[in-house]
Parts: C-alpha cells; sequence; structure tokens
C-alpha cells in the first residue's frame, strides 16, 4: 500500500527517467520515539544531482536501489513520540521519496503556525531561504548603494537572495532564462535590472550596462559562462559566494577562463558554502526570514507540480529552467 | 651623469629586452623636503608585469618612455630633509630605476639598525615578506598539524609563507622548479616534502602521495595546472590565499578546468589580496618578521645579479624560474 522513487543507476550527463523506478514497498513499522507520517510534499532540488554520483562530496552520495532522500514536509498520521500528536505538519530533512514513511523524533520539526503554504517550508522558510541567507548576508555582505548580481534570481535561493539585498538597500541585477522570469522579478519583487540570458545577444555588454559602478557582491548560483561574465567586471573586495554550479552539474568536465588573476587584482574573495555549515544559526535566521515575509518585504514564488509519480520529471525539469521560484512536488493530500 | 631605465614599449606575452631601454639623464636637482640618494639595491618583482600592460588593476600601469618604478634601496647623498642624515639607507616603494634620484621624505623610510643585508627590507623584510605574512597568517590561517602546500615555495614570498606555516606548526609542502631550490627548502627550510614540478611524472600522483590528508591551506603563487592539481586535493573549509599567478602573468588567455564546483563542495574560500590591503599593519607585521629572523626561526635567500644594466635581464629571468629567494639587483656601492 506503499509506494517508494528509487535512483536505480547513476546519471551521466542529464538525468533522465530511466535512472529512475517507482516500486511498491511496505508501510514500515513504527518503533518508539518515532512517528509515521503522510508525505505532503516533497523537494526536488539541483543540490541532488551532485549526491547521484558516486564522489567524495559534503554529503554521501545517494544509494542505488533505494529510496531518493531529501526534504519532506508531511502529516503525522500515528505517533509513538511524547512530542507530536496525530496530525501535526512537519518538517524533515532526512525524508524519503516515499509516500508514507516512518520518521525519528529528532530528525523532525513541527511546522510553526504561519500564514504561509506549508511548502514554504520546503524553500523561502527552509533550506533554500537560509541558503540565500547565509551566503548573501554573511559572505556577500551587500551594503547600502553597492551593485549585486544574483544569477539563477528567479529560483528559490536566487529570488531570495536577491530580495536579502535589496533589504539591505543594494542595487540588484537578476539573471534568469526566460521573459516570463525577467519580468517576474521585476514587477513582483522589485529587481533594480534583469536579464534573460537565454535571449541576449551579449550578457557581457548587458551588464556592463546594468552595472555601470562594477560588480561589489556576485550570488552565484550557476557558474559557467554567464559567472565568467559577471566575474569579469567585480570591483576592488568583490564578494563572491558560490552557492551553486548547476550548468556544471550535468557536465564530466568543465573548462573556463582561470579567476585567479582577476581575484588579485581585485583583492576579491570567492567562497564555497553549504547551508549545514550555518546549522547553530537556522532558528535565528528562519524567524529573520519569517519577520521579512510577514512584513511584506520577502515576497515568494513556487512551481507546484501534482503527483508523487511526477517527482523525476520534476528533478530532471530544474536542469531545464522550468520552474519559476521553488520546484516541489505535492505527492499527498492531508487527512 | 645618470642613468635610467625606461619601458618603451608593452610587453605581449614574455617581456623581452626591447621592451625596455636604458638612458642618459640628469641627476634631479633637490627641493624642500627631499633627499638625493644614490640606488643601492633595485627590486625586480614578478607583479610588474601586470603593470606594464594598459588594463584596470590595482596600481595604474606604468607609463611608456618613463622610468620605472619600484622598491629601492638607496643611500642618502644630499638632504634638505631634517628626517635624514648623509650616509643613512633609505627605502623607498616608489623610487625608481634610475642610479641617482630625488626621493620626497614621506616616502622614504630609513632602516632599521638590523643584522641582516640591507637588501632584504626588499624582500624577507619588506614587500615580499609582508605578503606572505598577511597572505599566509590572514587569510590561510594554518592550524597545528594541518597540510600547507605553497607554489613558487622557493620564491622571496613562497619561502616566507611556508616557513611561516612551518612556525604555527603546519605540515608544508613545497613546489618549486628544480632540484636545486626543493633541496634547499629541504635542508636548509626544513619544508617537510617537496615537488619538483618541472621533473614530476605526474605532479597530481606526487600531490597525493605528499598529502595523504588532503590540503588544508593552499598558498598559490602560481595558478595554472599547478593549481588545479592542489585545488582537487582540498579539504572541508580550505583556505586559499592568492598571491600570484606568475604562470598566467605573459598569457594573453589562461583556461583551466572551473573551480567553484569544488569550493563549494568542501566549503573552502579562494582569496585575492595585495599587499597594501594590509598597509595599517606593516609596522607590526615587520618586527615580527624581524623577531622570526633574529631569533632563528625564519631564513632567507636572495638571488643578487650585479649592474644596473642587468635590470631587465634580471625582471626576465624571474619568468624563467632563474632566481631562488628574492631576485634583486645591486646597482651601485655605497659611498
Amino acid at each position: 500500500m506503499n509506494q517508494e522513487i528509487q535512483l536505480v543507476s547513476r546519471p551521466e550527463g542529464m538525468p533522465t527517467a530511466n535512472n529512475f523506478k517507482q516500486v511498491d514497498t511496505d508501510i514500515p513499522s513504527l518503533k518508539e520515539q518515532e512517528i509515521l507520517v503522510k508525505s505532503i510534499y516533497i523537494s526536488v532540488d539541483p543540490y541532488m544531482r551532485g549526491r547521484m554520483v558516486d564522489r567524495k562530496s559534503y554529503i554521501p552520495p545517494f544509494a542505488l536501489n533505494e529510496a531518493i532522500t531529501g526534504g519532506v514536509v508531511a502529516q503525522v498520521i500515528e505517533t509513538k513520540s511524547d512530542k507530536f500528536n496525530k496530525g501535526d505538519y512537519i518538517l524533515t530533512s532526512f525524508g524519503k521519496w516515499q509516500q508514507y514513511q516512518t520518521v525519528k523524533e529528532e530528525n523532525a520539526m513541527k511546522l510553526p503556525d504561519l500564514d504561509v503554504p506549508k511548502s514554504y517550508f520546503l524553500s523561502a522558510l527552509g533550506m533554500p531561504g537560509l541558503t540565500a541567507y547565509f551566503g548573501m548576508l554573511d559572505i556577500g555582505e551587500p551594503k547600502e548603494g553597492e551593485t549585486v548580481v544574483v544569477s539563477g534570481a528567479a529560483g528559490a535561493v536566487g529570488m531570495v537572495a536577491g530580495q536579502l539585498a535589496k533589504i539591505k538597500g543594494a542595487k540588484v541585477i537578476g539573471i534568469a532564462g526566460s521573459d516570463e522570469k525577467t519580468r517576474f522579478l521585476e514587477e513582483e519583487l522589485h529587481f533594480d535590472k534583469t536579464i534573460n540570458y537565454k535571449t541576449t545577444p551579449n550578457i557581457l555588454n548587458e551588464l556592463k550596462e546594468a552595472c555601470p559602478n562594477g560588480v561589489d557582491v556576485y550570488y552565484d548560483n550557476v557558474g559557467g559562462e554567464i559567472s565568467d561574465a559577471v566575474i569579469s567586471l567585480i570591483n576592488h573586495k568583490a564578494r563572491i559566494p558560490l552557492c551553486g554550479a548547476i550548468s556544471s552539474y550535468n557536465k564530466l568536465e568543465d573548462y573556463g577562463p582561470r579567476l585567479q588573476g582577476m581575484l588579485i587584482t581585485t583583492s576579491s574573495l570567492m567562497k564555497g558554502f553549504i547551508v549545514s555549515d550555518y546549522a547553530d544559526q537556522f532558528e535565528e535566521a528562519t524567524k529573520q526570514l519569517a519577520m521579512y515575509m510577514m512584513t511584506g518585504k520577502l515576497k515568494f514564488k513556487e512551481t507546484v507540480v501534482e503527483g508523487f509519480d511526477k517527482l523525476p520529471e520534476a528533478f530532471i525539469g530544474l536542469f531545464k529552467g522550468e520552474n519559476i521560484g521553488k520546484m516541489v512536488v505535492k505527492v499527498g493530500e492531508p487527512e
């Protein structure tokens, strides 16, 4: 009576439907200090591509022929934990791509009662929002009047990162891959300027025009040629938080101009990070993000795909630029 | 009765003797608050290559048909300044490639009376030593037991950087370009391991063997393929101070594997800097370096070329790896 989606082969290049398999499985039996939950929203995120290959990284690779794991918002169906009641909504970062699953109480967080969609705890108020928060505010440190460029700006992380820079008084330029996305960024999120990298005849020229005073912070979600162009315009003491390199996740080799010379001549900093580097500050940051959201300073948008069986398709869609904002899959209805 | 060496054309690729011209010039007349000095040692440094091209950088390019400028140790011949006496030795960072020159008193520093060669104020106790100091200690921050790799390790900056990491208790691997250099690093400076990048059949394999626990700090003086190999071995939260990219200074384009993915998966930092970023801490750092030197913890080596007319040749030699330690030209005898 349960279903899960497994990784059955490791993608080379772009993932395909054949890398995944949907299989019947039992509903696991509940142990002490655990809860049995029904999955409502399951997150698909670009970083998962890295876990699909077998290499040394900050988290171990996904095992073959087991359910893929990630962020899940779920509802408690049955409980052997004092901390949760039947009907509670929880978030687990160690969830599985399963319709029903058991979760250890220490791996579940009860969702606070805020007037936002529950799926937002997988995005604006969850991992992507926190990724934007720490990368932009701790590494990027935008100041009043500075110029900030965000790539992947219409993605879950990018749209939060750009708005945080706006809140700090910076001029924000967003790079995205469709006119629908750039229009959204300008009209709904009030980015100062946007660039559609897919239709611009010359991204470097357009960046130069958009950033007449150079670039002070480049929040890099994509890597590749877009980043090469932005980095060629950085100012003295620029900061480049490296959040993702989606352009290279599906490539076996990725070559480009070496950046060391530019970083030296401008005394600039480039820093990779993952959100768990900041685990001790999650609670405070989540409160701050929720506060910005409740006061209207931070807006958000999701692309919600419906259907448990659509998980592989939604994941693959991330690399085709199909989503505005956070891509999330609604896999079940609350009871 | 005076001579100067001018830059007369901008090098494309490796500089050649034709880019320079030695010309007769007058001994300038002395104004108030100035000193007339005789040049004793003139510094040639890799960073000067960057000033020979006409592009935006942290310092303006050298002007054509004017004397090249840089660090000079000189002796006061005549003085219209209360702060200096005839016979004093001074250092100026704004010196010219001239045999005699006037220096404004605010641009001259009287050399302290230490038992070291006076040329050391152009190197171990001057700009290269300070570059090693701030890059290694402020950005690299090596800790007891960590693994530190230094490229260009037998150069003026590299040999000081490596020894500072040893002082902090790290295991230090030096990369240099001749057996004479690697022998010097191991036997005289007690580097834990060295690699001759010119003769190794496979630098990556040799690095893996030398760094079984990975690389925590990479002090990068060279850029290029050597750096690609080292950076492929960095640990979680590695630090990469970017001090120079000598391998690319003479290239019009420099391509290599993109590094963003590696920096993200390891949460590592790469930071360019120039020594003047730390100008407010020079005095304290120079004292610390002198203390290490006086107590035998910091050793140094120079390559001294004799003759004012040898300046261009010595400069070009920097890019052929001809020097162990600091390359300096002795251009005159004290009076």
